[in-house]
């Protein structure tokens, strides 16, 4: 197998400590990084680098893992900007809102859902993301969700049955009905193409307790339990969330202390998404409480129509960095190795030696320019290891 | 000279009220639009459009006028990701501030200088900037002030002397001995190099006296007046550029309610910078205010190292209505008709026959897409006229 040494690092975070600085980040500075097509084989001073097959300048440049967007809603079709633009603008406006998705996903044929989503994917990758989670969930029924999820399986590995987003027009009335369907026919045909299920569980969308009957029929049928909690309300889905030992709850917009206790001493990662905040023009989770009482923290695009159109991992990041309290450090780490915690990886967001030789070099001296320069092109380059 | 006729515009903004919806944006859909090198011949509907030498085809996606982007400090050396850092960490340090950019760049080659200048400059163009104005005042020495000129003017014709950026260092001991030097040797060197003539009038910085007598003798010298005023505070800068018709007065983050009505009824714009809030976490202008005094609003990147290091209009203009209260509409043509009021320019910031033939065809069916989709290429396309 080839390798390749990438010199002329200015800065390299490997989110290893047991390497460089000892920091969480395991930051070297003038550093050099050997690796073959699918692992990093060693990590160490720019002026020790060993021979290799191919050679990569880094220019004095920064490289750092991979971002890990853990969570997105990739594969619909249509737009919604007239509803954004109403929103913002504090004007009553009734364009559908999520059902208008559900249609236009439902109707788009399969080659076009391909499309669409490969130009998302490919914006993501070159904003630096190199592992995606995608969700299923814009179709809603049996056939629906199942076609979904083979266009993500397209693109990902981590692939989310959600089913349960919300309770489609069609059973309105009968929404015990549609639990049903999601806990029977619907995942008998979509476990075996996810490694995920996921349910939004908030006010207007699934209770705990249905949340917890489908996670719970979903992990008997091979699918690890992660959850929509808190970005509307809290009903409670922190709590379900830690108590399933689900991977990541997302959103945790609203919690309270025992929310943030519970995740602080559990293994459940909690995911912000800012870019929601930032699109629905809502506060803003606390990251900071959350860090303090030692939660492990994600950050992820949340890419979806509604509420989030967001594709580049460093705009998040500069909104976690501005409006949520964190430090670039811990931004930037919550975008690579908690973006991996929260899809149970120790493969992925870290340049460790045996990582995934999945990373990106950096325009910029320094990893704090994807927050420095917010909406910029700081991403010159994203290497993907071979899948 | 050839012509080029762009079809199957979805959405066309002209910012010129006679075309289309008779709005302030001009808005046509189904649209199309023939050039020549330097100027809009003819804009209407796709089934009416002309035969011309060349085709664009749009694919149903948006065209805009190009963004003026009145207010940029593009000529720099050197970088600032570190106190940026410290700031949004809360950390106290002083790296140097300003005085570290003027070190910088005073000790940089000029090729050096162009080439950073070029890097930045592509930038805006990618996310379609036509015109941009440029200061000087990162050297603040007769022969670098005017180095810094030369290189600007290589960029655009909007060039502005800024030589009463800050007080340097080796005159603290005697800020009345350079106000002498910005208003003699170094204004003589300058003004031939220049159209416009500005003063940071603010706290630390110049005070209202100072500004009027650098401006007046400006003047004089043959350059325009515009002003940075109330960004920190309010010493009176709003009041200063009403006094003298100044084109704009960029920042107006702290503003009483006379400035306001000042402004509704001046020719002087009010140019915003959300980059910079947002970089050094202040809050923002109520844009609101100002629209509702019927004050003209511009939009600009403000780019420069040490307080909005952005190159991205579509993110000011995500961030005008995320944080300002401004509608999409109002962003947009603050950020394209906006500029080139704050230029006092008619021939460029709209697409009425006769403009400047420089536009923007953007990768979304709408425009609004550049404030829903934050942080993303929402731009494909950056036409610009012959110069």
């Amino acid at each position: 197998m080839s390798t390749r040494v990438v010199v002329n690092i200015s800065e390299l975070t490997t989110n290893d400590p047991t390497l460089g600085d000892n920091s969480p980040l395991g930051r070297l500075h003038d550093a050099a990084m050997v690796v073959d097509e699918q692992r990093v084989l060693w990590v160490g001073a720019n002026a020790d680098a060993p021979a290799a097959d191919e050679w990569i300048d880094a220019c004095d440049s920064a490289v750092i893992p991979g971002f890990v967007d853990s969570h997105t809603h990739l594969v619909f079709a249509g737009e919604r900007s007239d509803e954004f633009e109403a929103r913002m603008a504090g004007v009553r406006y009734d364009g559908g809102g999520i059902t208008r998705t559900v249609e236009a996903t439902r109707a788009a044929p399969t080659d076009l859902l391909r499309a669409l989503s490969a130009t998302r994917a490919a914006e993501l990758r070159a904003s630096g993301v190199t592992t995606m989670e995608i969700k299923s969930g814009y179709e809603l029924t049996v056939a629906g969700e199942s076609r979904l999820l083979d266009v993500a399986r397209e693109f990902s590995d981590e692939v989310t049955f959600l089913g349960a987003h919300v309770v489609p027009e069609e059973y309105a009335n009968d929404r015990d009905g549609y639990v049903e369907l999601v806990m029977g026919e619907m995942l008998a045909a979509c476990a075996p193409k996810a490694r995920w299920a996921d349910v939004f569980c908030d006010w207007g969308a699934f209770s705990v307790d249905e949340a917890r009957a489908i996670l719970l029929r979903a992990r008997e049928a091979g699918l690890e339990p992660r959850l929509h909690g808190n970005q509307i309300g809290d009903i409670g889905g922190v709590a379900l969330a830690v108590e399933l030992d689900a991977a990541s709850v997302d959103h945790c917009t609203y919690v309270n202390d025992l929310d943030v206790e519970a995740l602080g001493s559990s293994n459940t990662v909690a995911t912000l998404l800012p870019g929601a905040e930032f699109s629905t023009r809502s506060v803003y989770p606390s990251a900071r409480r959350l860090l303090d009482a030692r939660a492990v923290v994600a950050l992820a695009t949340d890419c979806n129509p509604g509420t989030s159109y967001v594709t580049s991992m460093g705009f998040v990041i500069a909104l976690a960095v501005r409006e949520m309290g964190m430090t670039v450090g811990e931004a930037l780490w919550a975008a690579t190795a908690g973006g991996a915690r929260a899809l149970r990886r120790d493969d992925i967001g870290h340049l460790g030696v045996g990582a995934r030789a999945d990373f990106v070099v950096l325009d910029a001296p320094r990893a704090a320019h994807l927050a420095y320069r917010p909406g910029g092109p700081v991403v010159r380059q994203t290497v993907l290891a071979r899948r």
